[in-house]
């Protein structure tokens, strides 16, 4: 597909965040399983499936342009997957481990809050307002989350915190 | 290097943001010389300019620490250049490239600001207030420069705007 118009562009956003999403849909019940806050494996089970509906929008939208058909791989969300779970296959210690996602966690959700926030101005240049307002609702709930991910790493940190200490002693 | 305590994690984080800001250095040239609009390449100048700088801090928090030595690839912000610079090869047009630009960049920024807001709370949470200051100046920066990215966007995105109509008459 030549990109030579916004429109292409706008075709070449919602792609790769379609392939963000089902690599997000993949590794999230890995990072569930791993996680031992309970607060924390609840947040992630919620964003599973918000996450799946965030797909649905997407395919709402290419019933609208067709823009799916040659799957681009988002290597964006590629390589931060692949750095969360690396970095978590290397702690040993529960709560360092729960730092660790909600880390990768809010990496993910500031591509997608890119991402998204590209696809809906791009909407909106072009007059599609139904697929801009899909596109917002989708940008709104991913800030919600990284804000729901910050508010839980305080109160994680203050646990790794006394482990930490812990390990100083 | 094990990772077990959150000090181990936060070295972790800092080597990752380490491994970005170098490869950002190495892409911003390709990426000027791409630029049509002025102001966008005047603004990814002073970026390449305030990049450096990070990297200075880092480095200063590196004489603290000492984090630096497996030097490891960040493979967030690999996959973020990668898509960009592929996008961009595909596109013929002029104000649409810099549409792309702009995008890449927002996918940039917000990779930075995740990953320089972990490393902030978990200075905090350490009392490492010198690293902690230096942190928060470069999360600061970012948040602006995405910021200032959005505003010409907007003027861009008029332009493109206008070749799209062009190209659908």
């Amino acid at each position: 597909m030549p990109v030579i118009t916004l429109h292409d562009l706008f075709m070449q956003e919602l792609q790769d965040l379609h392939s963000a999403e089902s690599q997000i849909i993949e590794a999230l019940p890995k990072m569930i399983e791993m996680a031992d806050d309970e607060k924390l494996q609840a947040a992630l089970e919620d964003h599973l499936e918000a996450t799946q509906q965030h797909l649905d929008r997407l395919n709402e939208i290419d019933a609208m342009f067709g823009f799916l058909g040659s799957e681009k791989i988002c290597e964006g969300m590629r390589g931060i997957i692949q750095d969360g779970e690396r970095t978590l296959t290397e702690i040993t210690d529960a709560a360092t481990r729960d730092a660790a996602i909600i880390a990768a966690g809010q990496k993910v959700e500031h591509y997608e809050i890119a991402g998204y926030g590209t696809a809906a101005a791009y909407a909106k240049q072009l007059n599609h307002d139904e697929a801009g307002d899909l596109l917002k609702k989708t940008l709104d709930e991913e800030k919600k989350t990284d804000s729901d991910l910050s508010s839980l790493a305080e109160g994680n940190l203050l646990a790794t915190g006394l482990n930490e200490m812990a390990a100083e002693e």
